[in-house]
């Protein structure tokens, strides 16, 4: 028989290099490419001690729960969001099947085919997929090291009159940057002027590697949670298993989510939801973070210390302060694409930087992790590495 | 600020007699309006048990995992579908969060504004929210108490090319029919002819209350797997907090589905995942839903006892041979959303059955759930229930 699919199906992309990083997980292959935590560190008994605790609550606790999540752990996200110098409160916050759920949920209430998405360039892969299957239109902004442009974005929201402008501020995927305190109060300003929503996607917010540095969230700065919705996950401070990611902003946005969840899935998990309230009572989750934050710095520094080796003004990035990945720029001339393959040979992935670009792709990117390998692996996988890189002829 | 959704948004539906239930829960009302699952049977300590296993497992199992679902569970899945004359593969089977979730993936790989689904009616109402929220048009086909009338559906497939039909063929929610073989194979029939695909939704099938009656889903007829996409939960027979469903069907719409499922929410809880991989292992599942079985007939037996009792002709309902609901239609000239507000004063709750109808409603229609509460509870709720009923002048 012959499906006939949605037309917006039409947009849906099948990653060719998810297909090459398929094939990788089987072999001798030091992988560099995914973006996971370091399990060598998950708190799986303090995972455990938790779970325990929700059985011990009784049959209740397997019922059928609310669409919004579970009350106690809403009031526990509340107490951290205003940690983060966010203000909000219980009913202002979704919790979702991981922030994928909610940049997906958002997408849903705000996107009809044709409306106009801002966004950063290179920016996280699988937000731009989801923008694409609702037929958005991604327009790219310029920016720096220090985040999105000012006159530039303020000239394409009044060009394109967006519905949201996405943004990563601290410590993106892929590129592991992190926005200027001024850039992000620049953005809120512009966004407050337009009548524009930002869509503020915060999962490595929490993995900063200077103690004395403060990355505010953009939300912070929109004192009555009119223009910011802002979500992240506890699959990077916990563990990804749970799936467990929230979001709050403005009232009228969050009951819209909640009716489209609703729709979406019922609820998340409640027997995760109860386990991670139990945790987060009980567990010093900040202790963690801080544990975190020094076994990824103490990979990221590895990494690092390799690449300097390589010769100056061939590849260069930048030193990350905080998440999960550093991105490369090679000279021009490369494909890194092609340079997988040569790496693969060698034992080691990366991942290609272009499909994380809304414009002209930089086809000689890539993106390297350092949370998941233990220092052994990636001193292996960067002896490896350095070969290829060193192979790579200056033309 | 002024918020700009996306024009679908304008047929997410609130629900009013959502709002009211909502108010009874805390009240001192028993209610048989939710479709909850018997809370004092859930196998609480084997559900414990498969929970600590996945612990037990390592840190490894904490991690991300697989679009699809954790291949052990599917695996398990597909004996369970070969149970019940499905023949599929693992490939073909997607892990979702509930099988409201399948309906919503299913929908947004299928649908586009103004593309009609062919119902029931009544229907799951939750189903027709979300084929709404794609911006479908709904088209109930006629039926009687042994499922859709074929000539109408011929017609109706002709007339309308609906992108598929969508059936709960196995003790409906609301009114708990089961279709009979002969229409079963029909509407197959009728599908293949067409070319049109069929939505099986089967979350009661497991809950029949006579042994010896057997009911094929549409799914075990469709040998080829090119028809009918099928899809159940195990929030009925294991625990709904686990929120984990599952559909199989044909590759093509598995595979969309799939790149759907990637965009919503990356995978469900592999946590849960695993843990009811380790309970379908080690707990005899078969045995548990035969005591849900003989439970859930016990308390239909109590309610259908009062209802015997209310004078012959003024309301009448069939007996259900499996399910959790049984459906009750009154006089014409009576409106069960007005009742409702009679039997919440008087201390009972249940659903006024406008809202599962896709034609005009019948307004003098209600559901009850005989799961949830417990016999002492039904005869309680029933005796206030009665008071109402009885109170209904014979005009």
């Amino acid at each position: 028989m012959n499906y006939s699919f949605a037309p917006l199906t039409k947009n849906y992309a099948s990653s060719a290099v998810r297909d090459i990083l398929a094939v990788i997980q089987q072999g001798n292959v030091i992988s560099f490419a995914g973006g996971l935590p370091a399990e060598d560190i998950f708190p799986l008994e303090a995972v455990k001690s938790a779970y325990e605790k929700v059985f011990a609550s009784g049959k209740g606790s397997m019922q059928y729960g609310a669409t919004e999540g579970f009350k106690p752990l809403r009031d526990a996200i509340q107490v951290k969001m205003e940690q983060k110098g966010i203000y909000t409160t219980p009913d202002k916050i979704l919790v979702t099947t991981g922030s994928q759920q909610t940049i997906d949920l958002f997408s849903r209430v705000m996107l009809a085919p044709g409306d106009v998405v801002l966004t950063e360039d290179p920016t996280y892969l699988a937000a731009l997929q989801v923008f694409r299957s609702y037929g958005a239109k991604i327009v790219a902004v310029k920016g720096d090291e220090n985040g999105m442009d000012p006159e530039d974005l303020n000239a394409k929201i009044a060009e394109y009159r967006p519905k949201f402008v996405y943004v990563t501020p601290t410590f993106a995927n892929p590129d592991g940057k992190a926005w200027s305190d001024e850039r992000r109060q620049q953005l809120l300003a512009l966004c407050c002027q337009h009548e524009c929503l930002v869509l503020e996607d915060d999962p490595y917010g929490d993995i900063q590697f200077h103690e004395n540095e403060v990355y505010r969230p953009i939300a912070s700065f929109d004192h009555n949670q009119t223009h910011v919705v802002y979500t992240s996950t506890f699959s990077k401070s916990v563990v990804p298993a749970l799936r467990t990611g929230w979001v709050t902003g403005p009232t009228e946005v969050l009951q819209m989510m909640i009716q489209a969840k609703q729709m979406n899935d019922l609820h998340s998990s409640s027997i995760d939801q109860q386990a991670l309230y139990y945790l987060l009572r009980d567990f010093d989750l900040n202790a963690h973070i801080k544990l975190i934050r020094s076994v990824y710095y103490e990979r990221m520094t590895i990494m690092r210390d390799y690449l300097n080796q390589v010769e100056p003004g061939l590849f260069t990035w930048r030193e990350p302060k905080g998440g999960m990945f550093i991105w490369v720029e090679g000279p021009e001339h490369i494909d890194t694409a092609a340079l997988l393959g040569e790496a693969v040979k060698k034992g080691v992935a990366f991942v290609p930087g272009a499909q994380f670009y809304v414009n002209e792709p930089k086809r000689n990117t890539f993106r390297i992790n350092f949370s998941h390998s233990t220092p052994e692996n990636i001193k292996l996988g960067m002896d490896r590495l350095m070969d290829v890189l060193t192979s790579v002829p200056v033309v």
